[in-house]
C-alpha cells in the first residue's frame, strides 16, 4: 500500500512539473517569444502536451487507484491523501476519455491560434482569426463528444472549470441577476464625461511603482512573485514559490492599478496554498470561480473601498499631481466604482461587468450547439451587446476580438467571472464576522489579518475539496446571488447620495 | 521505408520540442526567476529530462536505425537524411549508456548547484558552493564510467562538446600555444592604468543601445532574436526563428558591447542553420568549438578590429562624450585590444584569454581523475594562476567561483572555448580569400557579405557533419594554431608600434 503511494505521488508529481512546464512555455509565449518563434513554440507545446496527456491516462494510474482505494477509505474524508486519491481518479477518468491525439492537436493549435488572434485584434479585423476560431470550435466539439451522454454539451465544457456546475444552474444564477444589473445600469449609469479624470496623462513608470507598491502590500514577495507586461493579464503558478502575474499599462489612464490588485489576488490564492500539497493535483485554487472570487475580492472589494481609497489615495496623488491633484477623495473614488456602458469586459465596472459575461456565456453555448456559425459571431455579438449594455460596437476589437480566451480554446471560462464576483461577497462577509474592524484596518493599508483569514480557511485548502464543498465550507452555505446584489444596490446608493 | 523514416523523424522531432523545453525553463531560471523558484524548477528539470531521456534511449529508434541502415548507405553521404540517420545513431548509442536515473540526477542536481553557485559566488565563499560541486564531480565519474573502456576518463567528457576530439589533441594544441602565449604577455602586457578610461562612468541604457545596434548590423532581426540580462552571458535557441542572447552591464566599464558582439555569433550561427535541418538533431552548430569559434569571430576579429572601430567609435564616443570624447580612435582600439594580466575569464584579451582556459582545463582533468579534490581547488587554482598568469588571486569570486560552467556540470566545455579562438582565425583567413575588401565593407559598417559568406560555407551545414569534417570543408584542413599566434603576434606587433 506504502509503495502504491509512493508511485502514484511520484507518478502525479511529475505530471505536475510537466504541466507547470507547458505553463512556462505559454507564459514565455505571451511575455517575451519574438514572433517568429511561434511555430516552433506551438510544436514545443504540442509535443509537452501528448506527453503529459499520456502520462495522465497511463493504465498505471488506474492500477494503483484500485490497489488504493481500500486505503483511501480508511482515511478521513479530509485527510490530504483521501483527497489526493478523490482528485485523482476523478482526472483520470476524465482525461481517459479525451485521446492523446485530440490533446495535442487542442494544445497546437490553441497555440497557432492565439499567435493569429494576437495579430487580428491589433488590426481589429476578425475574418484574419475566423478560420483559426473555427478549428477551436470545431475541435472543441469533438472533445465535447467524449464525454457524451451528457444533458447540455456545455455542462462538459463548465465541468472542466467548476467540477460538478451545470449550465442549468448558471443559467438560474445569471437570470436572477440579468434584470437587476441591467437596471442598476439604466439608474446608475454614468455620462459621457463626468468622470473626465479617469482618462488623461498617467505615465506608464508611476503606474508600474504603485502595482507594486500595492501588490506588497497586499502580502506578495518579491522573492516568489514577478509582474510583467502582456496583450492580456494573467497569473500563472510554476511553483508555491514562483507566482507570475502579468499586467499591461496604458498610458492614457490608471486602470492598470485595478488589473494589478486583480491578477495579486490570484497569486496570493495560489501561494497560499498549504506546502503539504506542493506537485499534487491538489496545488491549485477549488476552481476557477473561487480564483475568480479572489481577484475580485482584492480588485473590488477591497480595492475600490472608500478606506482603501482613504489610504492610498494620497499615493495615487502625488504620483499624478497634474491629472489628480485637484480631484477630491469622494469624487475619485465614486468615478471608480461608477457604472458605466463600455465595451472592453476587462475595464467594465462591476455593476455592467455581469452583462459582458451573460452575453459570452449565451454566445458560447450557441457556438458550440452550432446554433450560431462562427461567421456570423460579430453581428451576434454586436446585437446582443445592444440589447444588454445598450451600445453600439464600433469595431472588432472593441467586440469580439477582446478576449484572449477563444484564441486559447477556453470555452465554458466566462461564466466563472461572474460567478467568482457573487462568491468574493459571500467570502467577504464572512471574513467580516470574524474581522469586526477590517474597514479600519485596510484604511491603515494594513491587509494582514485579511489575508491571513483568507489564507487560513480558503487558500490553505488548494482543491482538496470539490467548489461546492469548498464554497460550503468558507461561506456555510451554497453560491447566493443576493448578498451581490444588495452589494452593488448599497453601493450605488451611497455614491449617488454621497 | 518511407514510414520508417517518418516515425524516426517524428520521434527526433519531438525530442527536439522537449529538449527546447528544457532550454526554455533554463532560460527562464536564470533570466526572470524568483529565487524561491528554484526547487520547483529543479523537479520541472529533472522530470522533463527523464523524459526526453527515455525517448531518446527507446529500443524503437535503434529497431528504425537498423531498419533505414540501407536506405542511408544508398544516400549521397551528404544529403540531409544520410547525416540524420548518423548522428541519430551516434546519439542513441551513446545516450544508451546512461541509465535514466542518473540523467534524472544530473540534470535535478545541476539545477539546484547552479543556485547555490549565483548564492556562492554573490557572497565569494567557495565553502558554500563545495558540497554542490562534489556531488556534480561524483555523477559526472558515473557518467564517465558508463563509457567505459576509454583512453582517458576526460576523452569522455570532451566527446559531448566535440565530438571525436581526444585530450591528447586538445593537450598537443594547448602545448603549442601555451608558451608562446605566455611569452606574449610577458612582452606586451599593459601597466595598470595606462588606459583609464576602461573604467569609469558607462550609464547602463546607453551601452544597452549600443549593443542593440551592433547586433542589428551583424545581421540579428528582432522578430526573431531577444536580447536579455543575467549573472552569465549564454545565447539558447528555442526555434531557429527564435534565438535568445543574454548580456550582462556594470556601469563602470563598457565590456557589455564585447559581450552583446560575443553572444551574436552565437547567435547567427543558429539562425543560420539550413530550415530544412529544423527539428532535427541536425538543428544545431556542428560543435562547441566551432560555435566558440564564431563568437570569436565577431567579437574579437571583427569588432576588435581598426576597421571596425573606425566605422563604430564616433557612435560610441557620442554615447559617453565625458569618458571618451578626449580619447582617439587609435588610444581605444590599442585599449580594447592589449594583453592585460587579470582574473576573470570572460572580461580577458585575447592573448592571454589562452592561459585562463589552460587553468581550467588542467584542472578538470585533475578534478576528474581524483589527483584533486574539491576542497583543495580553490588553493590549486591560485597557485597554477600564478604560475600562467603571474597574479595572486584575492578571493573566491574573483578566482574558482568565476564561471558558472561546473555548477551547471559542464566538464570538458572549457577548452572548445580556446579550440573555437584558433578556429576562428583559420575561418577569418578563408572568408578573406573570398571577400577581399572585407576590411572596407567592415569600415562602412556593412558586414552583409561576411554575414553570407559565413551562413553559406559554415552555418546552414549545422550539425550535418562530424566537427573535424566540418573544419575540412570550411578551411580545407584540420585545427592549426599557427594563424591564431601569427594573428596575436601581428596584432600585438602592430600596437605597439603604432
Amino acid at each position: 500500500m506504502e509503495a502504491s503511494l509512493a508511485e502514484l505521488k511520484q507518478r502525479l508529481a511529475e505530471i505536475t512539473d510537466l504541466g507547470r512546464a507547458q505553463y512556462v512555455l505559454a507564459w514565455d509565449m505571451d511575455v517575451w517569444m519574438p514572433p517568429s518563434g511561434a511555430s516552433a513554440r506551438a510544436a514545443q507545446l504540442a509535443t509537452l502536451e501528448a506527453v503529459v496527456h499520456e502520462r495522465q491516462v497511463d493504465d498505471r494510474i488506474g492500477e494503483l487507484l484500485d490497489e488504493l482505494e481500500p486505503y483511501a477509505k480508511s482515511l478521513p474524508e479530509d485527510s490530504d491523501d483521501a483527497c489526493l486519491i478523490r482528485v485523482a481518479r476523478r482526472n483520470w477518468e476524465r482525461l481517459r476519455r479525451i485521446p492523446t491525439e485530440l490533446a495535442a492537436k487542442l494544445a497546437k493549435i490553441q497555440a497557432e491560434s492565439h499567435h493569429a488572434w494576437v495579430k487580428a485584434r491589433e488590426e481589429s479585423d476578425f475574418s484574419a482569426f475566423r478560420p483559426w476560431l473555427e478549428q477551436v470550435i470545431e475541435l472543441r466539439r469533438r472533445y465535447i463528444e467524449c464525454f457524451a451522454p451528457y444533458d447540455d454539451p456545455y455542462d462538459v465544457l463548465l465541468d472542466d472549470y467548476e467540477e460538478g456546475t451545470r449550465t442549468v444552474d448558471v443559467r438560474a444564477v445569471f437570470a436572477r441577476l440579468e434584470p437587476e444589473l441591467t437596471a442598476l445600469v439604466a439608474e446608475h449609469a454614468a455620462e459621457a464625461n463626468e468622470d473626465d479624470f479617469m482618462t488623461g496623462s498617467y505615465p506608464v513608470d508611476a503606474q508600474e511603482a504603485l502595482s507594486r507598491e500595492l501588490i506588497e502590500r497586499f502580502g506578495a514577495t518579491w522573492d516568489a512573485f514577478r509582474l510583467d507586461r502582456t496583450v492580456h493579464p494573467f497569473e500563472t503558478t510554476f511553483g508555491l514559490g514562483d507566482i507570475r502575474l502579468t499586467t499591461r499599462y496604458s498610458d492614457d489612464d490608471f486602470q492598470s492599478l485595478f488589473t494589478a490588485m486583480h491578477e495579486c489576488g490570484h497569486g496570493l490564492y495560489e501561494r497560499g496554498i498549504s506546502p503539504s500539497l506542493e506537485r499534487t493535483p491538489l496545488c491549485r485554487g477549488a476552481s476557477y470561480a473561487l480564483h475568480e472570487s479572489q481577484s475580485r475580492l482584492w480588485e473590488n472589494i477591497v480595492g475600490r473601498s472608500l478606506p482603501f481609497w482613504r489610504w492610498f489615495y494620497p499615493r495615487v496623488q502625488e504620483s499624478f499631481p497634474g491629472e489628480l491633484g485637484s480631484v477630491s477623495l469622494e469624487r475619485f473614488h465614486r468615478a471608480v466604482n461608477r457604472a458605466r456602458r463600455s465595451f472592453i469586459r476587462v475595464d467594465a465596472d462591476e455593476t455592467s461587468y455581469g452583462l459582458h459575461i451573460m452575453l459570452r456565456f449565451e454566445l458560447e453555448q450557441e457556438l458550440v450547439s452550432g446554433r450560431l456559425a462562427v461567421k456570423d459571431l460579430p453581428e451576434a455579438w454586436s446585437s446582443r451587446f445592444r440589447e444588454l449594455v445598450g451600445l453600439e460596437v464600433p469595431n472588432d476589437r472593441l467586440g469580439v476580438l477582446q478576449d484572449a480566451h477563444w484564441s486559447g480554446g477556453s470555452l465554458g471560462y466566462f461564466p466563472t467571472y461572474l460567478l467568482g464576483s457573487v462568491l468574493s461577497v459571500q467570502i467577504w462577509e464572512k471574513a467580516r464576522e470574524t474581522i469586526t474592524d477590517v474597514d479600519e484596518q485596510i484604511e491603515r493599508g494594513d491587509f494582514s489579518e485579511l489575508h491571513g483569514w483568507l489564507r487560513e480557511n480558503l487558500y490553505a485548502l488548494g482543491s482538496k475539496f470539490t467548489p461546492q464543498e469548498t464554497i460550503e465550507r468558507v461561506v456555510g452555505g451554497p453560491i447566493d446571488p443576493e448578498p451581490y446584489l444588495r452589494y452593488l444596490r448599497e453601493k450605488l446608493r451611497a455614491l449617488a447620495t454621497a
